[in-house]
């Protein structure tokens, strides 16, 4: 069992993990230099646990340690407890959930290691909203695909907000970084993949036409919520694709836009008519 | 051109439509109740327009006059121009989206009026959600469904928040009420519609499988995030019918969800092996 440590003073250097979680901006800094992330939530906290990530630390409230109990039985790091009022004053917010833990980040694989074990990719460009972010791995890992690939702009799927909108499926879904962009493409390509350029332009092919789930090796390039992908990007693909719009929509939001996509590389496959 | 008129009494009665707007349970009894609905921003004012709803009044404050200016030129109702504290004393935030239009409620369709004309229907159960009612709604006049069924106790699609999420999507595909649930899914039935139940169930058959694209006419049930189809639901509908999952992930968000359904029975048609 975890040591059970009660904290009462909020400058505290142990709690330094946790301090203005509801600053981004700092955060989005801090973190990945800092090499940790912040998992909320019983069942977050569990998912993290059993992808591999190690515990630095945890901070809960006394009233929630009866129910968390099981968690902090198997915590391999330290448990701080913690009043209400005191973790409000250092997080910025009011942690309804239960518990935070602080977890150490691994080192990231290489896009060229992931791609020969995928046969399914995601490829996002410049998707810098957490919210998007976390929704489209949550309906990437729903939905089969295998890896997901980032622009070098994309936010990170480790952030608070990311983690917690994918139900934890950051954790399941590999992924890496590609450092030039779009240049980095080619490493995809060259592992053998067909890259789709996701796009509501007129002149892309429709999906179900391009019938992408009987590629061998298919990667799906998604755009930013607005923007789409950039037309450098949609120059260094190999095929647009589209999805059918009726009653005069322009597009999709991007989070059903994916899980659209997605379904439509993997699990959408022919039967006979 | 509309009367542009100034007001800077908080207390002027020609401002009721639009009193404590941030008040979701007030303005839930109160817009159908008095025969009305808020739709905020130049795009979604303008579709509501299109869509023949009719315009009681418009609030904007007096900086907005210059932009907004072709849609108080047609609007056939009184503009009434603001300071932007007033405004916000009265709608209890502050309206960044330069405008708010009252518009007038129309009679709703019946079910079975509804019916005759479509091919694709949704069927909502207890959606109370305004996000996700306007993100189905989106989603579904993209992905080309015909009309949506909503059981008694959904939200309101007119609602502000989802009219906004819907980017006006509340506007373009038709909408009815059931009267009574899960009993008035008979309607539906006697329709020639197959009742398709989403849910993830393990006994239910995989949607790639079923290929509803191919049916004649297809009703596609959804029930709300985390709780699902109620046991009444599923037992009232044909098929259950789910999608493939991945990664031991037990569930898409409703919205995610909802656009795979769509296309699965829209545009997901098959082409040659």
């Amino acid at each position: 069992m975890a040591d059970l440590v009660t904290i009462d003073d909020p400058d505290d250097p142990r709690l330094h993990d946790y301090t203005g979680l509801t600053d981004v901006e700092l955060r989005r800094r801090r973190e990945p230099a800092e090499g940790l992330f912040i998992a909320e939530g019983e069942k977050v906290i569990r998912r993290a646990g059993e992808a591999g990530y190690a515990m630095r630390s945890m901070l809960l409230s006394a009233k929630w340690v009866d129910t968390m109990r099981d968690i902090i039985d198997e915590a391999p790091a330290p448990v701080y407890v913690v009043d209400p009022a005191l973790a409000e004053r250092v997080t910025g917010y009011h942690v309804h959930r239960g518990a935070l833990a602080s977890m150490a980040r691994k080192p990231l694989p290489t896009a060229a290691a992931l791609l020969t074990r995928a046969r399914r990719v995601v490829v996002m460009e410049s998707v810098n909203d957490h919210t998007n972010i976390g929704a489209i791995f949550r309906s990437a890992a729903a939905l089969g695909m295998d890896a997901v690939l980032l622009s070098p702009d994309c936010a990170d799927p480790l952030y608070r907000r990311s983690v917690k909108v994918s139900m934890g499926a950051v954790f399941s879904v590999p992924y890496a970084r590609l450092d030039v962009w779009p240049a980095g493409l080619s490493t995809v390509r060259e592992a053998g993949f067909t890259l789709l350029a996701l796009t509501p332009d007129e002149r892309a092919e429709s999906l179900d036409a391009v019938a992408p789930h009987r590629m061998d090796r298919a990667a799906l390039m998604l755009g930013a919520e607005g923007s789409g992908l950039s037309r450098r990007a949609l120059e260094a693909s190999d095929t647009w694709v589209r999805i059918p719009m009726s009653h005069g929509v322009d597009s999709l939001n991007v989070g059903a836009a994916a899980a659209v996509a997605f379904y439509a590389v993997t699990a959408g496959r022919p039967t006979a008519p």
